[in-house]
This record gives C-alpha cells, sequence and structure tokens, in this order.
C-alpha cells in the first residue's frame, strides 16, 4: 500500500503531548519547545494556540503584555480551571474546589446519608458544586472534572458501584453519566480507600512510590501504591484485606457471612462489641475513644488487640507488596496511638528483615482530608492526562 | 530569561520516540510519520537514518530495493539485533538467545553450580553467550543486552544481589558491571520468580494485566505483574511470600530463623521431610513426585496438604492484589494436578466471592522454561526502550 502523498495538515491533536511537558509549570519559551519536542515550529505554534484557548496555559514573561509582539514563554496556569471532589461517607460528605496544582480553594462538609440513594445524594454534589463554583468566583465553564469517592466497591472504568453493601439503590449506577448529564463534565468514581491513598500520598508522601493506606472504621479496607500508581487489580477489588481471615477471629461471625474475618474483629463495631461483652457502657466507636482519652486500661486493650489484628494480615501484605510507607487511617485510628502500637508491634515482629528494614507504619497526616484531597487528585489526573487534553482541544 | 534565538538544530536526540511507534512491526510511510507525530519531515528523515543506521529497523516495499529511490515504508526488523536471557539457577543454568521480537533463537541447558560464585558462573554466561551468537550467525556487535535471573533478591536498580542465602560470594556483586567489561552490552539483573511471572505473562497470558506467578521448588516465591508491570516493591522484595506464617506451621523452625513459615511447611525439602518422618523411602522432592505418579496415597495426601498450606497466604495475597490469573510453577508443580487442587481448594473457599469471581488458579503453561524466556523479555524491555534506544543513537 502506498500512502496518500499528503496527508493533510497535523491537527490540533497533538497538543496534550506539549501540555504534558508543560504541565510542571516551568515556563518555556518556543524555540525551547520545539528543540524538546523536535517539532516544527509552525506544529508548536498551532498547539500552544490550542492550549491558550483551552485556558490550560498562560503568556509568561516580557512579550506577555507588549500588545503587537508574541510572548516570549508559556507555562501551566494553575488558576485557569478547576476541579471538583467529593468524598461520599456512610453519614457525612465533603465536598472541595481545587486549582490545576491540586490546592484545595474551598472546602464544604456535612452530614448525609449515602443509603438515601444516588439521586438525592448526586443533587447534593450537583448543588453543591455550583455554590463552591459561585463562591470560589468561577463559572461553570471553568469546571473540568469531578472526582467522587465512594463507601463501597466501584467498577472504576465505569464508574458504576458493584453490590455495594451500605449503599441501597446504588448498585450499578451510572454516577459519571448522572454528574455529566448535571454539569457537562466527567466524573471519576472510586473507592474511598483508594482515593484516600491517593490524597495521603500526594499530600504527606510525594517522594513515595510504594504505599499502603490502611483505613480502620466501619469497615477495613487498604488502598496500594505500587511503582508510583494506585494498584486496582483485575476486579477493582484490590487492597480489599477486610474479609482475610485471622487466627483470632475462629468463628466468629462477619456481616459478609463468613467467619473470623478481619473486619469482625478489629472494626469499630467490632472493637465497641468486644467491650460491651466485657461491660463496658459503651455504644459506639466514638463511645470507645472517648473512654481511651480516660485512660481507661480496658478500652486501650481492646483497641491494642485491634492493631495486633490488623497488623496480622499486613504482615502478609509487607511480604507481597513491600511497601516503604504504612499509613493508617479512618475513624479508629482517633484512639491514638494505640492502635498504631499494635500494628507495629506483630509487622516488625513476623515480617521478614528485608522488608521491614525500611518500613515506616505512620498515622496519617490528611486525616480526614486524604478522601477529598483524594478525590480532588483523581479528577486532575484524569482533567490533564492526554487523553482528556487531546479530546478537549479536538471539540 | 529569554532563551537564544536559535538553538541548534535538533539532534537525532528523538529517535526512540520514532521507534516506539514502529516496534509493533507494522510499516510506515514518511508521510505517515510525520503526520502521526506532528514532527517535521527533515527531523523524521534524520531520525529514520538513525534507526537504519543502528540496524533497528528495515526499509520495506517498493522503492527498498530500486537503488537510487529512498524506500517507502519503514517497519521494526526483528532479525536485525538480538538479545540473550540466563536463568541461573542453584545447580542448572539455562541460556538463550532471542531475537527482537521475543522469538527464542537457540537455548542450551546445563548442569552448573551458582555457589561456584559469581566469576566462575558469569564467565560460563559471557562464554555460552559467544558460542550462542556463533552457532546463531550473529556477531556480538548484534547483541543488544543481556538479561539474568538469580535464584535470590536482588537490587534490580543495580542488578547486585542482596545477601542471597544460596548464594555464596554473590552478595553486592556488580553482577551488570561485569557482564559489560566481557561482553560490553548493559546486563539486566532480577530474581528468578520476578523473571517466571514476566515470561509466563508475556508468553502464555500477553492479555492479562494482573497476574501472580508462584514458584514452589526449592523455596517458595512469586512475582506480581499489576496493571501489566512488574511490581518490585519498595526494596525489590515484592512477592516474598515463603516466610509468611501459616497456622499447620505452629513451632516448626525455618530456615530463616523464624518459626511456622510456609517454606518450611509446604516447599519441596519440607514435603520430602514430613513423609521421611512419617516413614516413606523419600530423600528429594524428586522422590516425592516418583512416589505421587506412581499413586502413593500418603505422597499425594502431603504434596495436596502442601498446595492447601500455600492457599492459605494465596487467600490473602487474592484480597490484597486482586489478580486474575495466578499460575503455580516451579519443580514441585511436577506432582501434578494435586498442588493446584490443594490451592484451589483453600483459595475458593477462604477469598471473598468478589476476588474469585473470575480467577483461574492454574499451573505454568511455559514450564521450566518461564525463566529464561522473561530473561529474554527483560533484556528486550531494556534494550527497546525510549531511554536506551536514545543512549545508542547518541552514541
Amino acid at each position: 500500500m502506498v500512502a496518500p502523498k499528503k496527508p493533510g495538515p497535523p491537527g490540533l491533536s497533538g497538543a496534550s503531548e506539549l501540555f504534558q511537558l508543560l504541565r510542571d509549570g516551568r515556563p518555556r519559551t518556543r524555540a525551547e519547545l520545539a528543540d524538546t519536542t523536535g517539532l516544527a515550529r509552525s506544529t508548536i505554534g498551532l498547539r500552544l494556540d490550542a492550549l491558550l484557548e483551552l485556558g490550560l496555559i498562560r503568556p509568561i514573561g516580557e512579550g506577555a503584555s507588549s500588545g503587537g509582539r508574541p510572548p516570549s514563554q508559556f507555562a501551566l496556569d494553575p488558576a485557569a480551571r478547576v476541579v471538583v471532589g467529593a468524598d461520599l461517607g456512610a453519614t457525612h460528605a465533603t465536598i472541595a474546589v481545587a486549582d490545576l496544582s491540586g490546592a484545595i480553594l474551598l472546602t464544604h462538609r456535612e452530614a448525609l446519608a449515602i443509603a438515601d440513594g444516588p439521586e438525592r445524594v448526586l443533587t447534593w454534589v450537583v448543588d453543591e458544586t455550583r455554590s463552591l463554583l459561585v463562591e470560589a468566583g468561577r463559572s461553570s465553564a471553568d469546571l473540568l472534572a469531578v472526582g467522587v469517592g465512594l463507601p463501597g466497591p466501584v467498577e472504576h472504568d465505569t464508574g458504576r458501584p458493584v453490590n455495594p453493601p451500605i449503599m441501597p439503590g446504588w448498585d450499578g449506577f451510572d454516577v459519571p453519566g448522572w454528574i455529566f448529564d448535571a454539569l457537562g463534565v466527567p466524573a471519576l468514581v472510586d473507592n474511598d480507600v483508594n482515593i484516600m491513598a491517593i490524597g495521603e500520598q500526594s499530600r504527606s508522601f510525594p517522594e513515595v512510590s510504594d504505599l499502603l493506606f490502611v483505613k480502620v472504621a466501619t469497615g477495613i479496607g487498604s488502598g496500594i501504591i505500587s511503582g508510583g500508581l494506585l494498584q486496582r487489580g483485575a476486579q477493582g477489588s484490590a487492597g480489599d484485606i477486610g474479609h482475610v481471615r485471622i487466627e483470632r477471629g475462629k468463628g466468629v461471625a462477619c456481616d459478609c457471612g463468613n467467619f473470623g474475618c478481619l473486619e469482625a474483629m478489629a472494626s469499630g463495631p467490632a472493637i465497641a462489641r468486644q467491650l460491651r461483652a466485657e461491660g463496658a457502657d459503651v455504644e459506639t466507636m466514638s463511645d470507645v475513644i472517648e473512654l481511651v482519652r480516660r485512660n481507661d486500661l480496658r478500652a486501650i486493650r481492646a483497641v491494642r488487640q485491634a492493631g495486633r489484628d490488623i497488623g496480622e494480615v499486613l504482615t502478609t501484605c509487607v511480604s507481597l507488596v513491600n511497601p516503604s510507607v504504612i499509613v493508617l487511617g479512618g475513624s479508629v485510628t482517633r484512639a491514638g496511638e494505640h492502635l498504631l502500637a499494635g500494628v507495629r508491634e506483630v509487622v516488625y515482629q513476623s515480617s521478614t528483615p528485608l522488608a521491614t528494614e525500611h518500613l515506616s507504619i505512620v498515622q496519617s497526616r490528611t486525616a480526614e482530608n486524604a478522601a477529598v484531597i483524594g478525590a480532588c487528585i483523581l479528577a486532575l489526573q484524569y482533567a490533564l492526562s492526554p487523553q482528556a487534553i487531546e479530546r478537549m482541544s479536538a471539540r
């Protein structure tokens, strides 16, 4: 086959490649860009025009404001556009607006039951997005994407929840489709633990490429970052350690229908249940935390044992994925150092020396903001990806 | 800062980018390449010349052999260059030459003790590389890189073994440096299980992006491919499941100094030891396999129990990394379906339904060639990477 002699003028379809270069924020001249990419000057010009028109980059330097002459340098404009991230928990929701560098501009948090179903909850997300944009002095045209974290398993490619146990009405619901219809932007959806891992890593451990984020709350789950990337696994269930069986759990029934699961022994409700069985006056994990703060020995012992149980499972995780940092987050970690102490005790005792020599086990630094930061980063990762820029510039 | 007006002519430094496009083997015209990349025609010309000079691509089509006119199309030439892969086991070594598509051209296997130390073993690798090249009718200039698999932990970035238990004299030895001095090409070094995972995936499961390869032999280890990439972890020890403790192992001493490790219960030597303790006349795992083949019930039971023990650890691995395929390889799998049956029994019983719904657990299809194929692929992944092509064309 002989190709046509003249394949037509190069489209704008390569603008994304140029943009990936400019994402780091360092200003560059046309000449530098041509030199680095090997692109023809005319192509550089077309692509810069496309990115300027999309409002993703800005002219910088001497020529920028002089009128007639073209500006000499270009860089990412962090303030040019925004993304929104929403962390939807079982009973509370947090939503934030971030700029293109990932800096949070505004946050809003309120009580909201995920069990109210997708329409009500997502209507809240859409309404709050609109009012946050107004509050931030931005127009809806400035919004590039929305990131959403849900308290249950999500098929990441389609953004649909998959048999989520505590989310009646959400199974298979087209979250991205619903948000697109309302806001006209793509939505990226993932489970809460994955976005917490992304948030914690990007904010507190940007230099760490192998990190395990473990959430201990009503349930127990983890998000795995390996080789710098979040790992979702074949069905998106990677990190799902809540239903691994532990020794102490023998015979204890779990809500999942199985016996001896980690979650049935070391989650917030499980700790409270065990303390109640010992005669303590506790209803919820908050009561347990209150007892721990008053130095109640029985409560401290229960929390530390939960840490040991979690450590038992994490020992295998450490051997398998060899992280350099394990971060503990979620409401149960508000009980202070006791949970962490139990985890450390078992992991450092039982894992191989090679795997623990440089391993840190720490409390979450972003704490309750990990998820909403992660939701914003998830939206940004997509919104600034070559594919997304490609699509924007093709419009 | 104002950049210099004229940044000099574009070098050959972008040839690698063009090559990544041509790696798939599909012939393309200059016009197609210019259109796809947006590169100036003159740049395309310079870079094609560089790749032709490196012998990585070949002209194809009408104009190719007509003398005066430049050829109309270009594509990767799989036969242009070769790589060598060496799988160095405890007592045997296999070495192979592969072309740029990864097809094995020649293989050679012989008895070789890794405990002879790095100089003797690597001298064998170098000598065999030279004679295989001659046998394949290739010159040493055709060799692009060497991949090496070792039976112990390796710091992948430097290619140096790290405290390898069965490799006296190898600790910290500069394997790539030694090979470079002898053969003048880069060497990529990894542990045997990682290269087996790479070999098995590339040959038998090219469409699978989440695969766990478990080797059961003198030791037990695994190689993890997540999101299509081999995961090495922070210290390169990812997949190291041999020293995870299992329930049945309580009180049993392991060679590592700890108690109850999987390897102390389910490896080849451990199975043979347990059968000896029951009065069976077995020395090594080969004797056990012989008994299994003669339908000895005691031996079958021991192998199946080892499978269950491995399954106990894999259950957590399945929850954590959510693979779609688990491949069992290594000498113990020669005992037939019994090991596999034990693994399946426990994994399908104890893992969460979501993680096992689409999970296959199978025997290695590449069997004893997995490692040497993987060593070749490891060498190729490097030799054809943008960085390596960049370096070649800069010379």
